[in-house]
Formats: structure tokens, C-alpha cells, sequence
């Protein structure tokens, strides 16, 4: 194992499962934390704010701050401003992407503007699809938070913000660009935030497409723990492999 | 020109535009009954009832019973009961489809369905689509009325029945059957309610895409009138080509 100064953490799946929390997490986090590590928690969930990930971690015992949570709305919003801060954005979400896209200043809006951001919303409506659909065709730059196309309920698998993102990409004929996990536009962000290079980072996760496959994409090391998402069982057939996988996160040492 | 016993019929684009009527329309349904033609008008509207239907048409002064009205939610309706007259049904869309649904004494349930039916709501929740995806991640059979991607509408192109579909696809990763046109269920439907052979029919629309290759897959010959969605200008690049083009209804001669 090498030595690394900084981890990205996902949630779902790695810290917790769903409403239960993964008995290793807070030993690992409280261990990262001792060794001098940096950390973020990185999470495609668009719905939340910071401060509400943080909330519910703390609440699992599981050490966090708000400073420590990035979400993919957080993502989106800094990708935004990052092109052009005076940008006009009509979003679809709940208040996780509006609190991300007010803290980065942006002009919420529903004509004439810059970008659409499509993120999950129980709350939609064919007035909002049908709005974004002809702010699109009318030259608007296209945004989704994620492509998750199924979200894991209690209740079972509920459509996920991929899903709701391809009415506008089937109706229209235009493809979004996607912020989150597995893409790169998320992952290239959180590193800078830690301010370190890709080669001193280490990004863990429970889902081989997602968390795995963006830090493959990203360049950097990556560390699969088999308590979510992909089984070990999966591991002789996933191309490229994750550096490490391990079945919980007490087996993981910091060096 | 050959002879044809009995007309296949679009709306949109070939009996009026929207709310306006095309002027050739009245006179080309009168001609085509005094010649003693038997037709169906046949829409993949899926939100009206038939008697709706033959109303909006006869105050554009165009003759029209609403036994002469066949759209894709009577198709989606006939189709489930030819299968399983027991089914019991989970149907998203509007008056149409439910009118279609209960005329064939079908059991609308959101449990233990046998098929999920999709087809235009402009009141479309996030809890219809989870359901309908839960659904037919247990199974059930999935139609859609029709694949149309884009509603022309006077304030611009909004969301069409495919692109609400794809959520449910997209999510599921379960591929619908459509019902409507292009698709040939519909087609073979309308040609049987006339009791003629495909070669005694003629399937007359403005749209290539959807009236003219429904009735070329139907194996009908097809006169394509552009009053509408397709232009005469595309006719060079149309591959297989219609059996006959004209500009307006007024052309056409029956024989």
C-alpha cells in the first residue's frame, strides 16, 4: 500500500446504507482524521445541502463538517460560475442544487438563460420538463447533476436523475453534460479542493461504475469496499480493477 | 393512380395544423364519401377520447363520426384486451387513454399489474413514473401509446409520449412496445376495423416519419400530402419513397 494525503469518501453504500450506518465508518473517518489525512466526502445525491450531509453523518456518529461534504450540485454550481459568473440558470431540483447554485451567486432564471441544470426532483412537472426543453432548443448550455438512472428506496428502485434528465435529451436530440460520479468534471474539482495532485489522492467507494470509475478516470488510485453496491464476486470481470478492494474499512491502515 | 377501397387517415398536418383547419380537408372527406370509400381517421393524439376527436372535426366543418376515429389509446386498449381481456393495467395518461382503457372493460389496479401503459400526461408526478418503473422492474408489460418525441405546440416543441417514456426505460433499462405510428400494432389494427387487405388500403399523412413509414411497414402503398411536418423538398433523400406526393388534398382523385 502507498502512502496517501488526501481521500475522497462516498456516502451511499461506503458510510452508510441508506438510513443505517456501516459499522466501520466511523472508526475509518475517526483513523483518517488521526493519521493527518485530508478527506472529502463526494456524493451524486443532488437533493441535500452541505450542512444537511453533514447533519446526517454526525448524527450516525461518523465525524463531519460542512466544509467536508461535496455534493454534485456543489459541483455544478462552481462549474457554472467557473465559466461565466454573470450566467442566467433555470434549474430543476430540490434545495440542495438552488442552495449550491445561491452560495456561488448565480441568476436564477426561466427565460433567456445560459444553462439548464437538471438534478432530481420529486416535485417535477411536465411544466418544468417542457421549460427546459425549449430553453435547450433556444441555445441554452445543458447540465445534469448526475446519471444515476436508478435510485435505491426502501420502497425499491425509483427512477434516478438520469432517468428524469432523458426527457430532455430524447425530446430535444441534445445530450447534457453530466457533473457527478463517474464523470470527470466533479472529481477534477474535489481534488483541487484538497489541493493536492491525483497521484496523492485516493478516492473509496462501494460502486464500481460510479465511485470506482471516476477515480479511474481521474487518474488517481482508487479503493473498493465491497459493503454496497458491486459484490466481490464482480471483481474477476471488472476491467480496469480498482487498486485495492477490501470487504470493510477496518481492514483499511493509513499510512 | 390505383383504386383503393378504404383511407387510413392522419389529423395533425393533414386535416388541420393546430387549431386551424387546412382548407382542402372538408372537401377531400366529402369526396372520399360520395365515392363510396370506406376510412378511419387515425391519430397518435393519445389524450382524447374518439368522440372528442370527431367534435374538434366537425367544427373545422370536416365530417367525422367517432366511429370513424381511431387513435392510439383505443389501439393500446384493444391490444392489451386481444392478449388477456383479465389484465389488470397501470396506466399514466389522460382522459383518451382511460376512456379507451375502461371502453375495453380492463382493470385499472397500481398493484400486481400485468402491463404499465404510458401515454401523454401534462400532469405527470415523479410518484407515477416510480411506480410504473417498480412495476415493470416486477414484470409487468410495457406499452407506450406512441414514440413521438416532440408536442409542436403554439409555444414551441414540448415533450412528447417518447420522451416521457424514456424514464421508464432509461431507469428500468426495459424497452417499451409502442403501440401508435410508425409502429405496425396500430396500423394492422385500423386495416382490420375496415375488414380490407393491405393492398385495398391507402394511408394518407404529411409526416414521413411516422403516417407514411407506418403504412410502408404496414405494406400499404401511401400518399404523402405537405400541408405539414414533411416538405417536398425532402423527397429526393426519402428512402423508400411514398407511393404518391401532392400539395393539397385538392390533388388527389378518387378513383
Amino acid at each position: 500500500m502507498k502512502a496517501y494525503d488526501g481521500y475522497l469518501i462516498d456516502l451511499d453504500g461506503t458510510m452508510y446504507l441508506g438510513k443505517e450506518r456501516i459499522e466501520a465508518a466511523p472508526g475509518f473517518i475517526q483513523r483518517l482524521k488521526d493519521a493527518g489525512k485530508k478527506h472529502l466526502f463526494v456524493t451524486n445525491n443532488s437533493t441535500r445541502t452541505q450542512e444537511q450531509v453533514a447533519a446526517k453523518l454526525r448524527q450516525m456518529d461518523i465525524a463531519a463538517e460542512p466544509e467536508d461534504v461535496f455534493t454534485t450540485s456543489m459541483a455544478t454550481a462552481a462549474f457554472i460560475r467557473e465559466h461565466n459568473p454573470a450566467s442566467r440558470v433555470f434549474a430543476i431540483g430540490e434545495e440542495g442544487l438552488f442552495d449550491a447554485l445561491e452560495k456561488e451567486e448565480l441568476t436564477l432564471a426561466e427565460e433567456n438563460c445560459d444553462y439548464v441544470v437538471i438534478g432530481l426532483d420529486t416535485s417535477i412537472t411536465y411544466e418544468k420538463l417542457a421549460k427546459a426543453c425549449l430553453l435547450v432548443r433556444a441555445g441554452a448550455k445543458f447540465l445534469s447533476t448526475n446519471s444515476d438512472r436508478a435510485l435505491p428506496t426502501d420502497a425499491g428502485l425509483m427512477p434516478g436523475n438520469g432517468a428524469i434528465t432523458a426527457v430532455i435529451s430524447v425530446s430535444t436530440g441534445i445530450e447534457p453534460t453530466f457533473i457527478g460520479k463517474p464523470e470527470n468534471i466533479m472529481m477534477e474539482q474535489a481534488r483541487k479542493l484538497l489541493d493536492l495532485n491525483k497521484e496523492q489522492v485516493l478516492m473509496v467507494g462501494d460502486n464500481y461504475l460510479t465511485d470506482i470509475t471516476a477515480g479511474i478516470r481521474a487518474g488517481m488510485d482508487t479503493l473498493m469496499v465491497c459493503t454496497g453496491f458491486t459484490r466481490r464476486e464482480e471483481l474477476p470481470f471488472l476491467d480496469p480493477k480498482p487498486t485495492y478492494t477490501i470487504d470493510t474499512l477496518t481492514e483499511w491502515e493509513f499510512k
